[in-house]
């Protein structure tokens, strides 16, 4: 039973503020030097296309293969993998997607349109995108729930073609991420990762199709990807560590509270784990569940750096004032472990996704709840939404002027116009105005 | 009358397909220089704050204060120019944010939830964004509407708090904008521009409030700060040159045609003006009026060079053609000028607002139809949408299971979570699990 050095905050600091902004602090790795590298990378891709793919994917993935074609892995080894699944795991998988597949439906958007008085019509007509790329991470930390999240709010949208890559280290393929793009729906999968595969997406090689956004989370080389080809093509977003919020009002069971901080803090060293109470002596008790079960934990040394580096305990006088820091963290993933969660949860504003009450642990959103696991992280939740699936769908402005409402418009829209100096914006508009 | 060398294509040439690669080919000026400039801007705003933003707003726009404090317009300034508009002007400014925010509520998103047979409880809870940074454009390009069509959307969604900033020549301000920021509702006003009021905005300085959101169009500096402070904060979209597409049917008249396109290619000599018709005659008709009327535009040497370098008439079989090439361009504005627009709508997928009928000018929409005149440009149609309420508002993912749901969920969630190796998750899952 070894001590876990984890920061204590108390709102009653005169300087919290400051403590907590340098226990959020996430340094981004805006490394020059990364960036660069992406740059030439992409700028490769762009150039030689195949070729570039085909050399650096034997570079940075031991993959090595003779030309291109073959880093698309042929349509059967999904069904293969799906087949070859013990029933157990299968059966997970499906029940999962099916979870994933009932709650995105409600996500769904619909055209809609009205007609004013003079017979104009006003509307908006939703259309998917035509084809999506996944990016699934690939080695150590292969994720078939990754695949579930992304593809099946895409197919629920509609997109005709999905088109996976996942990195494949010296060829070899997690067979539970197979079976969940099998099980999802994606069209076709490319053996590359990396900027080289966001790259491959976004411009379009001889062998990948351009696509026309790309989703999924990726490490550091990834992310820059995605942000340096955003406008080329759409990005989800550009995703940080992993981050567990618990709000306990202090009755929750502490081994509880502290195996939902270690979920998050598993994933790596610097995934951030914090929780708040009005209750000095439940901090304690989950200090004392985290100290005895840390020991027992696979990924012990992991969850101890993590706790470390970036984990935090913070007092605060009462839930309302913990859901006031709980907006100021914008998180990622929010548990609300308190006995009237359906009213706490009205005071929330910023928070990814919300796990309500003691029973709801944050990895059951992981893997199966529903509702999608990809979300905003490092405070983005802020401005921004989970994926879903809006994310696959896009929206056309509808205007349908009769010959009356052009007459009405126009005088309005030539007045403007001309208060902005547009003269053809004016006239364009005059053109349509009954001349009585 | 001169001749104006507008670009000739067929879609039965063998090569159309690269001869329009070529057309739409937009450099989205990567000018590294401008680029490192940007990030200085930047990171002098970052370190220095107010002192930077000072000095750098009298450096690009000779508009020198004592301190930061004066950059923000006084509150009283936006009403008095509202006060002074001439009655008429008042009014087609009144309507026009009335058509705005009529529209707009249309798009409002709602919470929803829904129970499941075991008492569980999923979700989307829909908040506004806490502060939202608008740039207006100024100096020459000084547009009232497009205060309208930023504000109006994020007052609908109910952001608390909507800052502009608009840069001020020599101090100078168009009186037009400062009344549409009283009607719309802009809640603080700063006289800052370019990638400084862009960095300003992101991260905060003494005097200027950090925001969630950063929305509106701006120059090439603009832009690439915009997307160097995505993460930081949200953005809408990196805008590119204006675009209009035509699809005429041959029976409108040529010189309503030729003013429409005309109204884009006034905006800037990099604007795109493009004219699509099965009928060869009807766009030498076109041609002929774009000879006779351009001597009598107010910006005819704009409209010319314009027209000249990415203007093209498109000459294809049919408007099923026409419909297919569109959706390849996805142009930021497309108007159907044909007898049937209700009917070719449906093959449109890639367009940012859908002008429908002969008498839907694309100056109606640029003002005072009602939906946004933001749209996607460059191509973006493809994967995102017109500016709306949608994007100042957030969603946040509910679960709350039930003692049954989580038992049920719970099991299935550890058999994935072992399945990825992550033992924290799945035990975190597992005590949530009726041990029976």
């Amino acid at each position: 039973m070894t001590e876990v050095k984890i920061k204590r905050l108390d709102t009653a600091d005169a300087d919290f503020a400051s403590q907590l902004d340098r226990l959020l602090a996430w340094n981004e790795s805006e490394d020059a030097d990364i960036h660069q590298r992406v740059i030439e990378i992409i700028g490769r891709i762009r150039r030689e296309g195949d070729a570039a793919l085909v050399e650096l994917t034997s570079r940075f993935d031991n993959f090595v293969v003779d030309d291109a074609g073959a880093l698309e892995l042929p349509r059967d080894a999904l069904e293969a993998a799906w087949q070859a699944l013990p029933p157990e795991q299968a059966e997970a998988l499906r029940e999962a997607a099916e979870r994933i597949r009932a709650y995105a439906e409600r996500q769904k958007l619909e055209s809609w349109d009205y007609r004013e008085a003079d017979g104009t019509l006003l509307g908006q007509q939703i259309t998917p995108l035509d084809r999506v790329g996944l990016y699934v991470p690939g080695g150590k930390a292969a994720y078939p729930s990754s695949v579930l999240m992304n593809a099946v709010p895409a197919k629920v949208a509609g997109v005709p073609e999905l088109v996976m890559v996942v990195p494949a280290p010296r060829g070899e393929l997690n067979a539970l991420v197979l079976a969940a793009a099998y099980i999802s729906g994606v069209d076709r999968v490319f053996r590359i990762g990396g900027a080289q595969a966001v790259a491959a997406l976004a411009y379009g090689t001889e062998t990948v199709p351009r696509v026309d956004k790309i989703v999924g989370p990726g490490n550091i080389y990834v992310a820059t990807a995605k942000k340096l080809v955003f406008g080329q093509v759409g990005i989800d977003m550009v995703a940080g560590p992993s981050e567990i919020l618990v709000i306990s009002d202090g009755r929750t069971d502490p081994d509880w509270i502290a195996m939902d901080l270690f979920s998050q803090a598993e994933h790596d060293e610097d995934a951030q784990s914090i929780l708040i109470s009005p209750d000095a002596a439940h901090l304690d008790s989950v200090q004392a569940s985290i100290e005895r079960l840390l020991p027992g934990m696979e990924r012990a040394e992991v969850i101890r750096v993590s706790l470390e580096r970036r984990g935090g305990m913070i007092l605060v006088e009462d839930l309302e004032q913990a859901a006031a820091v709980a907006n100021r963290i914008a998180p990622e993933h929010l548990e609300l472990s308190v006995e009237n969660p359906e009213i706490l949860v009205r005071s929330i504003r910023n928070a990814g996704a919300i796990f309500m009450g003691r029973y709801t642990a944050e990895a059951l959103g992981d893997y199966c709840a529903g509702p999608n696991h990809v979300l905003p992280t490092s405070g983005t939740a802020r401005f921004s939404s989970p994926l879903g699936v809006y994310d696959f769908q896009k929206r056309s402005s509808l205007i349908y002027c009769s010959a009356d409402g052009a007459d009405q418009l126009g005088r309005t829209a030539s007045l403007l116009a001309w208060g902005e100096g547009l003269g053809a914006h004016a006239r364009s508009a005059e053109y349509r105005i009954r001349h009585r």
